[in-house]
């Protein structure tokens, strides 16, 4: 058997190949991608692109330590053998705090609006939606703590939903406060599970002194049902004056805006550096326990990496995951099309010049060519399967008199086009773009 | 001090970053991929995407177990501590080959041509135009040995080098003939060295029994000193019937499309899959030894990796080094440009009323807002340092009487604007768009 790829990954592959699934076609990725980057854009955001590899430090400080991400799912990379360690970046948002402190980016007007999209690793079990290699759009607003800039970050990551036409996304939003609410929450569910800690699982009881927060996020059934039992408060009943005021802002611009949202008490972020605003957005196509995305305030990270403090905020998207949503919801993408144009030569001697003729085709529309000779029949055969909307034969009579045969296939028309005039002619045979709105001018 | 990023990587930045290069903007990496793009898919290329990280048995046959790539170079995945191995891809081909393998790519109109871009890994010494994660765009071409297949590859890669603007462009064009040609070429070899061994590098001895043609290659200077004294013969001496014939194929079609080429009888490849065309792009401004690029006909790769004999060929381009070319030619890329609109509150309750109109503006065209109220003088400031074409002030007479107030910053035109007709506004204050042939119907 041929060399197989790693398990958990996927190959993005191109329209027309066997058992293609909308997850993975390369058109689908392709389409993601384009789309985040029109309304990111629009929205002012800037490109950015931060390295694949990190510092082990980096990940560890960025999505803590005593997670299962850093305990059990990283990748390890090592050159030479062994000479230093990195890590397969798990997530967006520390590499890019990381190049905004290492790159001056304060300097540059803030808030300041990043995003990017890539590869993010997670040696993770493999499931539907759980890839060892998945790909992410991200979106990260740092230097400021305004709540208008969590109600625009929500609404946008909504708009790049909406933008790809799913319907059946819900906005869960919650705040897990400032540090002090925290601390006070914290002391409360010590407390509360302090009494029953024979109960916990293992896990749980660890998390009972390191992270109380993080017992309410246990894959624990034995956990969970303790929890229900216990009417444990949520985090939103311990949020301090200033907290509560940015919590109500956000949701008084979301309200303003018509983007929905339902308040989700159960939503906590283990680390101390998130602060206040956290959300996650759902669609039932992908499964009950996983989002589609999520994101938060993260105004302690920046001091967490070695920096000085800089408030953020920022969101993810599986990009897996909303091509899994599309697909459930029976949404589509387009293909890249056929040729405007097919060339092909009658005779051997010709297949030159076919070629010819589709090279400087290209230098205006797309346009392909038959390697070998075909009879006219095979030609436009071939044409049609491949989508083509032209077609131009080239035989010896062409050859001769500077011309193309050039049959519209479907109007039908024939046309005898001047070799000279083909990039006008076929300006002409393209429907004219619809009027739109120039993005930069 | 914060954490770094690895050495030998790079952050690509927003414009506006400090101490920005060509090679580091976020910017230019998007131009050249989308440059690329346009030129492949007009050839009718389709993009594919593979994993960043593949089975190690994957890179050592398909790009040579002798090599300095693998025997110095690799980045190794690990996870769990030591569960299994992979490796960072150091090159895109094999990961395309494999993946056209086993995905069975066969089934598509054959030759398939295929692109792909993303990031690279080799861990090797860091220096200009050498990084530990670099990027590339590149062009492979399945199920056709047909010279005419070579020839359009070739065109392709100077077409987008043209579409980039690059002009110090010089092709080196060779072949490397058939397996039985390389072998007489090799027996030649061994036997001319043999005589000279004591003469001959570490590394280069090991070569003679192994891979003789690998000595041409050898960066030793005792051994290009050799190589000078000796006068060897150029594999293109050897080249057979069929492999000639092939070349000269390829360099009719060039000549025919006026594609400039020089012969270079000095290029060769070491592996035992590739065969008959082989080239190099070069450009000054990256330096001496680096090539912009280069590509190959591999037809026994596909065995190699242990499928059925697929005949290809391919190339790739070094993102950093096309750009590091631009650099020195002083072409450069357009920036992001500013928005269309930059909406302003001149009262802190009005700025949730000016975040609206930015959101309900970004329907149709870039906008952006002020997070603050600002003075008038202040807002036109920002909105030109931001490069607004448009700014809109909102003030308590323009929410009373449901309008706005829209002034040109170029041509210094004041304009009261009902809300409700923004949209129509924003559209007719835009450049329309030239004529273009669109891409797919």
């Amino acid at each position: 058997m041929a060399i197989q790829r790693p398990k958990g990954t996927q190959d993005h592959l191109p329209d027309g190949s066997p058992k293609l699934s909308l997850d993975t076609r390369a058109v689908a990725f392709q389409h993601v991608q384009d789309t985040a980057r029109r309304v990111l854009e629009r929205a002012g955001a800037q490109f950015l692109n931060t390295p694949v590899f990190e510092d082990p430090d980096l990940v560890k400080r960025g999505v803590g330590g005593s997670t299962d991400i850093v305990r059990k799912e990283m990748f390890t990379v090592y050159y030479f053998g062994d000479h230093g360690g990195f890590i397969l970046r798990p997530e967006g948002t520390a590499g890019i705090v990381r190049a905004y402190l290492q790159n001056g980016l304060k300097q540059l007007p803030s808030p300041l609006k990043l995003w990017t999209h890539g590869p993010m690793f997670r040696a993770e079990n493999v499931q539907k939606g759980r890839l060892r290699q998945f790909h992410q759009v991200d979106y990260e607003v740092l230097g400021s703590t305004d709540p208008l800039v969590d109600a625009e970050a929500i609404s946008l990551m909504v708009d790049v939903v909406a933008a790809l036409g799913l319907t059946g996304v819900r906005v869960k939003l919650g705040s897990i406060g400032d540090p002090a609410d925290r601390d006070a929450y914290n002391a409360y569910l010590r407390e509360l599970f302090g009494a029953h800690v024979e109960r916990l699982s293992d896990d749980s009881k660890e998390r009972l002194e390191r992270n109380p927060m993080r017992i309410l996020d246990s894959k624990s059934a034995g956990d969970q049902a303790l929890i229900a039992e216990l009417g444990v408060r949520p985090m939103l009943d311990f949020l301090g004056d200033e907290a509560r005021a940015h919590f109500q802002a956000v949701q008084a611009y979301l309200t303003a805006w018509g983007v929905a949202y339902d308040i989700d008490p159960s939503i906590v972020r283990g680390l101390d550096y998130y602060r206040r605003t956290a959300w996650e957005l759902h669609h039932e196509g992908v499964g009950a326990k996983s989002a589609l995305g999520g994101g938060g305030r993260y105004d302690g990270l920046a001091e967490q990496l070695g920096g000085p403090l800089v408030p953020g905020i920022g969101w993810a998207f599986g990009i897996e995951r909303l091509l899994i949503a599309m697909d459930a919801e029976g949404l589509d993408v387009p293909g890249q099309g056929g040729p405007l144009l097919y060339v092909a030569a009658l005779d051997d001697v010709y297949v030159g010049h076919a070629a010819t003729v589709a090279m400087k085709a290209r230098q205006v529309a797309r346009a392909e060519f038959a390697y070998r000779a075909v009879k006219p029949g095979n030609a436009f055969r071939d044409a049609e399967r491949r989508g083509a909307q032209l077609v131009a034969l080239i035989g010896s009579d062409e050859v001769a008199r500077g011309v193309l045969s050039i049959k519209n296939l479907s109007t039908g028309v024939q046309s005898v086009v001047p070799a000279g005039d083909l990039h006008t002619f076929l300006a002409e045979a393209t429907v004219p773009p619809s009027t739109y709105v120039q993005e930069n001018a």
